[in-house]
């Protein structure tokens, strides 16, 4: 790679991610200011040299509506100095779950932001999106959106730190992705069942628990936001007596008190990509974005992958 | 006014302002519901209807940053809802203060934030703006961009409150100003005058303190963000003998304890337009929209003023 012409500027928050990256795809780390004025402005001053380089901007878009005008001045004044164009990397990418108009009247979020997004950074990466109605970012993004996946990454972490693991799926939507990352972890897994017995009495069950008693349960799913379906399995593991779950979440969004409320419900261990920064982090996805620093064909002479 | 296809939406905030407004100019307020999600995202549901309607959305741009995203996204979804446009009435304008590098590698954000603005605004319209290195607001906005001006409704507001009053300038920069205010309130007015004594030995002196001994002295500036000219200014009058001032700002930004601060230095009472809702507002601007609500020539068969 020749990676002089690109340079990665950290937005707060995401200065690890952006410095483990720097070093694996050895690119330089631009220095710049963004600060707010007394009354609540946003200042910002690049300090590079960024003339005819591509910027590269690291920034987890979790609470994200403080962070879009930072992000937005900083992508114009890269331009405005002469840089080539700017890129984003959002590890985490926000507005993905208003997908439809679930109520009349209901703005349908998750494409106007892309579409404000589209309107400044040439590229989008970001990992492992919320994708449920639209099934690729190309229905939304005008630029070109690439996904990369945490899935490998979390089996390995589970190969290399869990002994017995068995992976649970809190219900059957979840069967797919947990049958994955079991797969690639060579581990066994189960989904919850729920057993109706009336129009509101509904129950949960873990099939085959005598056979798994006595192995560490995992659960994994892509967001921990309030971490209300983590909570709720956690509890109904512990009722049918299984050992205190593994708890791996892909984003550490945890909104509110949610990472301690998961703690104290039971979870042996809480562990998350550093997607977004958070004391949970323990699987580094920083290896998942190589096509962005090798993609530039023309300061490079390679073709695009 | 036929005013039947205009439908104003108050942001937060701003919800004195446009009841006002929708009074005077007979014009329904929308409804509609602003959340935020647990995870920090914005909600956004439209509950009138704004079919073929004006939309006109009330919305100050004080601490501008966690405000924009949910401005964007109710202009799109009143648009996706199918109003036939969406135009801004910004009484105070934000980023109007950083109009050019200061230092190198600074971004100009005046630039950007109207270019943002311009996007999804149809026209906009703002209370006296801080043009400095602009001339007008055209410069930056490609969208129509109106300037209604709140001299007159202080000039009044000083000729029915304040029995004797002299105007201050705080500095020669602002004599043009307070000269017209002085006028319209058939007030006399005088500007502070800098003596310097040594490189940094500068006094201020108060010309013709003898003869304004016993009048009123008022204050006047366009925004009172950290508030730091008026306290200087106030003491200045004090250790010259005046009378504690009256301290009259259009834009009630108040950073931090700006507000508390002023009162303490020794104002006899601060008063601001409602440009930006605040207990200090006595100065209603709501009648200066007039053109917003009668520009419609299409629906109201008349042409533009």
């Amino acid at each position: 790679m020749n990676n002089q012409n690109i340079i990665i500027f950290a937005l707060p928050g995401n200065e690890i991610l952006a410095i483990d990256m720097a070093k694996k795809y050895q690119v330089q780390i631009g220095e710049f200011t963004i600060r707010s004025f007394p009354d609540g402005e946003t200042y910002v001053r690049i300090h590079s040299d960024v003339t005819d380089k591509k910027v590269v901007m690291v920034c987890s878009l979790d609470r994200p509506d403080a962070k879009l005008l930072p992000l937005f001045f900083l992508s114009h004044t890269a331009i405005e100095l002469g840089a080539k164009c700017t890129c984003l990397i959002a590890p985490y990418l926000a507005y993905m779950r208003q997908d439809k108009q679930f109520h009349p009247g209901e703005g349908i979020t998750s494409r106007y932001f892309a579409s404000l997004i589209s309107g400044f950074a040439e590229t989008i990466t970001t990992v492992d999106p919320h994708l449920h109605r639209f099934s690729s970012l190309s229905e939304i993004y005008s630029v070109p959106a690439t996904v990369v996946r945490a899935a490998n990454h979390i089996s390995d972490w589970i190969k290399n730190n869990i002994s017995d693991p068995v992976l649970i799926g809190p219900d059957s939507e979840s069967e797919q992705w947990v049958c994955e990352v079991a797969a690639n972890a060579n581990a066994p897994f189960i989904v919850l069942e729920k057993i109706r017995r009336g129009d509101k009495d509904v129950d949960v069950s873990v099939p085959m628990v005598e056979k798994y008693k006595h192995q560490n349960p995992v659960l994994v799913d892509d967001i921990i936001s309030t971490a209300r379906t983590m909570i709720e399995t956690v509890g109904h593991l512990k009722r049918a007596g299984m050992k205190p779950p593994f708890c791996i979440g892909i984003h550490a969004v945890f909104a509110g008190n949610a990472y301690l409320d998961l703690l104290k419900a039971g979870a042996a261990k809480v562990i998350t990509c550093n997607s977004i920064s958070h004391e949970s982090n323990e699987i580094d996805i920083s290896d998942l974005f190589f096509s962005v620093f090798n993609s530039d064909s023309e300061t490079t002479g390679k073709m695009e992958e």
